[in-house]
């Protein structure tokens, strides 16, 4: 069953106009290949950051980018187990990330910049690179997961697992900060975010937080945040989006023994501008570097998606196929909301 | 029941020299107080450090010196529930620790400067401060466990579990490194170590550790541990005890997922010598700061001592009460491997 499927690809790293399209025939199934007709596909910030030539990790021209989709199972090969035609189902970020911390193996099997991503009407997986989504979720929200949910999930219950009672702290309304405040919602956690507008903050407090403090106004938000915890005591983990200089500020909000997980670069890799090591011991916590995670990660987020009906936030702006490009400019002026989705038809 | 106790008070930071006695009568016992005939003390790096003026944290003047003391109790208050007349047991590094992360109220309990120490004949101690010792080892085995034991078990266990299979790396001879290596060897872990000389290279194999490196030769010894670790991969936790410059070859050593504990900071608190958080991210690990643990990580090691006949590695020279300088002396000369012992009478 081979299918004409447009895509797109990336033939460089100098802007968005290296985004183009190709038609190309899907190829034939192999025993464990699953054939899936993507139906909605999200935009991450990572996305972007490659086509601008700033990602730091190595990426294969002509790429089909994207890591996250979502799509109907149309065709199955012979030994596929999992999957059946007519499910729903989503791309992992890392397509051999079965389970456990990221091994460098898995870590060359990324979506969208060495492992052809999810950005095509019609893409050919292996099943081991496919979850199930949930049943509660349409496909624009089951579209939002691959990246940003398992991320946060990976962050909250990756190692020690998050637990009612815990103080979560939370930075900005991407989709990695609104998973996160809903999934630590969802086991009876406490959580602060900081944000930069009043508007957005409105919107983290409609989905539940217990505070908001606005960074621009409060650029010593860390103390702040400390104050606003339990006993003032600091919180038990900090969902760390910005790195550099802000995690002064993060330090100086996490308790004793907390955490602060290392998930994005947003204030820049210049070694120099971020505390040193020192400061991890003087603040007598951990730092712990993630990546996404893992397909068993995926799975366990699917069951409380449905379980607690938790619903993704998505911004209101809703792109076509076609307009690859302006999702990308739309993401990249940071005017967005929770995760930007693109239609695949 | 009162008792003229002789005492190691430090009555200043500026030397040996401020290390004093003076003879006490023991306090009458309230009714959670038990009082014990001190039989044989331990000496820590923090210890020495405390005398030189070189500690980081607050201390009171005239304390009484000491963190790691085991002995016999002799009397106990009428609501003692826990100890009996003729228990053997040793003091706990912070007193008010029972479990769980270390508090800013648990930290403020600490034996030796913020708390009265070990280091006397007769002390009288709350009960939550003490645990029964292991009933296989000796008083001075028993008097080695309470700083550099219990920071090694929270290092391998307090945190994520290690499990047989799992690879440490621990850095020289002293006792956090020489306690982890048994106990990690107990749980069936492969156990890798860098160290100074063949002598302690020798003894390190004689105790089971796989494979030792010298740091001095190999200054770049970061990449080797990560060579024989299992498959190349790098080490599960590296317990560092150095910290500064040579933290950037703890990284190196460590595997994708992998746990750097900070321990101590052998090689200064220059904030501008060690790494960036940025290089936690960059080697996708976590960094887990530690200061020694609770008491119920002691009780859980004292049983694992006596069901795998775990035998605490004491330095060959022993001292006399009397002799408590020279005991400093000859921490600070290095000379020492394991536990550097006192004998009370």
């Amino acid at each position: 069953m081979i299918f004409q499927s447009k895509e797109w690809i990336l033939s460089g790293s100098s802007g968005l106009d290296d985004l183009q399209t190709r038609t190309v025939s899907t190829p034939s199934l192999g025993s464990f290949d699953v054939l899936v007709k993507m139906k909605a596909l999200s935009l991450n910030h990572r996305d972007v950051v490659l086509a601008l030539g700033l990602y730091p990790l190595p990426w294969i021209k002509d790429i089909v980018v994207g890591s996250d989709g979502a799509g109907e199972v149309i065709a199955i090969g012979d030994q596929v187990a999992h999957f059946k035609k007519g499910d729903r189902v989503a791309t992992t970020f890392y397509q051999d990330h079965a389970s456990g911390p990221l091994t460098i193996e898995a870590a060359q099997s990324v979506l969208g910049s060495l492992k052809n991503g999810a950005f095509r009407q019609y893409a050919v997986i292996p099943e081991g690179g496919l979850v199930k989504v949930p049943e509660s979720l349409k496909w624009r929200e089951a579209a939002s997961l691959t990246c940003a949910a398992v991320t946060a999930w990976n962050a909250l219950f990756g190692d020690r697992k998050t637990v009612a009672g815990d103080t979560i702290l939370v930075q900005g309304t991407g989709g990695v900060s609104l998973f996160a405040l809903e999934f630590a919602k969802a086991v009876g956690a406490t959580v602060i975010a900081i944000t930069s507008s009043d508007e957005k903050a409105q919107l983290l407090k409609s989905i539940g937080a217990k505070a908001v403090i606005n960074y621009t106004t409060n650029p010593d938000w860390g103390q702040k945040v400390k104050e606003l915890s339990e006993n003032g005591e600091g919180v038990d983990n900090v969902l760390d989006i910005a790195g550099g200089k802000s995690l002064l500020q993060s330090l100086k909000s996490v308790k004793l023994g907390g955490v602060i997980t290392l998930i994005g670069i947003h204030d820049g890799f210049n070694p120099a501008e971020w505390p040193s090591i020192l400061e991890v011991l003087g603040h007598m916590c951990s730092v712990r570097a993630i990546a996404c995670g893992s397909r068993a990660q995926f799975e366990e987020l699917v069951k409380v998606i449905d379980i607690n009906a938790i619903k993704p936030v998505l911004d209101q702006q809703i792109f076509g196929f076609d307009d690859m490009k302006a999702a990308y400019e739309y993401l990249l002026s940071k005017k967005h909301i929770g995760k930007v989705i693109i239609d695949v038809e």
